[in-house]
């Protein structure tokens, strides 16, 4: 007996190339779920907005980037749909019926509101869009009907405001939605060149299409253990940051060694880094000739979120219409 | 040399039969201007989803109703577009796109937010949507980039958030929207049966397309001269609210005439309405006749509909266009 696939949603903001923090972070996850689920692959472009609303020349050439970059790390668009967020209008419509129903409060006491306010105080981002970005995330969830979005534990409390808003809206209109349940992955926590979160606004991150001259430059710009001044001093790859992309790229064997050779002071950290970096460059290897041939091909990308698009469009213009019924706006004499 | 004609929106909630407070107020201007300008008159069913989102049972009832009325009151297709919101999807998209850039102080400050929400105290208004209400009129308004928007004193100061809303979006991407005007029109105060002002909540209204015997019930339940008991009393047609009615369906002749009779007490309250009831029900008579054609042919109504939603969908359709554009947010290897 066959089952119906339960459907994955999940998206990034286009922010420029790809880097190692969001492939191990998210887009390795989604390669592995395409295998299983119906799953759903977004470029939020329209979020990329609530924070980026005053220059946004950037999004275009970003959204090919990501596009380009996923496909390149083995999203394969015969099995998932990949598709632009300001390409499939039912997002908004949904946006707009769901903010009747949600309290503003909820919307006030979500943690991120206040926190990301304060961490980009360059940015005026005490916006109506801003504050509803929660609710146009839970739009984008459930205008697919999604049963499960992949998350970490940071995000695990935007997923549970969006099933609070699920409850409230099918409590007032009968169950349109399923509540989405949170999809545990594994997802390391990168760390960037110089030790901090890998992102893109600290400027340390490593692009997961980086030529392997790229990957040597900014491999070599790695903090490594902060008390190992000299050649001779040991190391302790415990507080070294490159040690920890050992942890991510190469085998057993080779991180036992390091490990070892770093702490009786047999290897040093420049020719650690030249080890780590050829590493990294044979691991991605596959990824980046991927990309070269997207690269030779752009035509693939766009072609992609046509399809990816079509197929949206498609599942969620089928939830309108349950949502439209359901809140007895619907004309059917007009059709 | 001709023109390109100025473009006039306006709207209303489907609040049921329209009465003579909408008819006065907004509809009878609306017939005057359809000569003059390229109108787009639209049903706003989404708006009646901000405060009436847990019973929205009548809003389709509601919203033939109200188109209904239009017509039998003298909006003629042929000269403008009569539309329906919901079925206007740019303005969904407009509204989350406008959302990114507005202040969220522009839209707390808005005294009907607080004020309705006291008034109405028996619904729940602290929703996000509630107070995204004066953008959503904003987003119903530009998206048609119209140069006036028919207001009474009362809804200037909505006008006004809409004319910042403008500016703040034009400074961040270009010149996209014209700065919508108001076109003051000449609405006269519409008081209820009971002297408070017309509305559907206060339960005081006379429907514009009111049978005779109905106008003759209703007109009968109306508040006078509180001071005049007996019938011998002098009146005061100052504070009789009848005497407001025949300055609103009277002649000159008539007016005058009821006047002096009052005060003199050769008319008394009863022969007074009976006297107002016919000259309603006359006034009136061409508009219910007209309605009374609509509801032997009701596709009248969905028909118009059609075309106006159509004609409406093509100019919003450019506007999104234009917006994507100055916003970057287009994608032409998409099409």
């Amino acid at each position: 007996m066959s089952q119906t696939p339960q459907i994955v949603l999940s998206g990034l903001r286009p922010t420029g190339r790809v880097h190692l923090g969001n492939y191990f972070g998210a887009v390795r996850n989604w390669v592995r779920l395409q295998e299983t689920y119906r799953c759903y692959y977004f470029v939020a472009d329209w979020h990329a907005l609530t924070s980026d609303y005053a220059d946004p020349s950037l999004i275009h050439q970003s959204t090919f980037e990501a596009v380009a970059d996923w496909i390149a790390a083995g999203l394969d668009p015969k099995k998932c749909s990949i598709f632009l967020q300001s390409e499939v209008k039912e997002h908004a419509e949904l946006h707009l019926l769901l903010s009747m129903t949600t309290p503003l409060p909820w919307l006030e006491r979500v943690p991120t509101f206040k926190d990301q306010q304060e961490k980009l105080e360059d940015k005026d981002l005490n916006t109506y869009g801003f504050l509803g970005y929660p609710l146009l995330q839970t739009a984008d969830i459930i205008v697919y009907r999604a049963n499960f979005v992949p998350v970490g534990e940071d995000q695990a409390s935007h997923l549970e405001l969006s099933r609070e808003i699920v409850r409230r809206f099918n409590n007032f209109y009968g169950d349109v939605f399923p509540e989405p349940q949170a999809l545990f992955t594994e997802s390391p926590k990168v760390p960037g060149l110089d030790g901090q979160k890998m992102s893109k606004s600290y400027r340390n991150t490593i692009p997961l299409t980086a030529s392997a001259d790229e990957v040597r430059a900014l491999v070599m710009t790695m903090f490594t253990d902060p008390n190992r001044i000299r050649r001779k001093d040991p190391g302790n790859p415990d507080i070294c940051n490159l040690f920890q992309f050992h942890k991510l790229f190469s085998d057993a064997e080779t991180i036992e060694r390091v490990d070892r050779e770093c702490r009786t002071a047999q290897i040093g950290c420049v020719d650690d880094k030249k080890l780590l970096a050829e590493i990294i460059i044979e691991q991605l290897r596959p990824i980046r000739a991927r990309r070269e041939e997207i690269d030779r091909d752009p035509s693939i990308v766009w072609e992609t979120l046509r399809e990816g698009n079509r197929a949206a469009r498609e599942r969620a213009g089928e939830t309108l219409e349950s949502v439209r019924k359901a809140m007895k706006i619907e004309y059917p004499e007009l059709r």
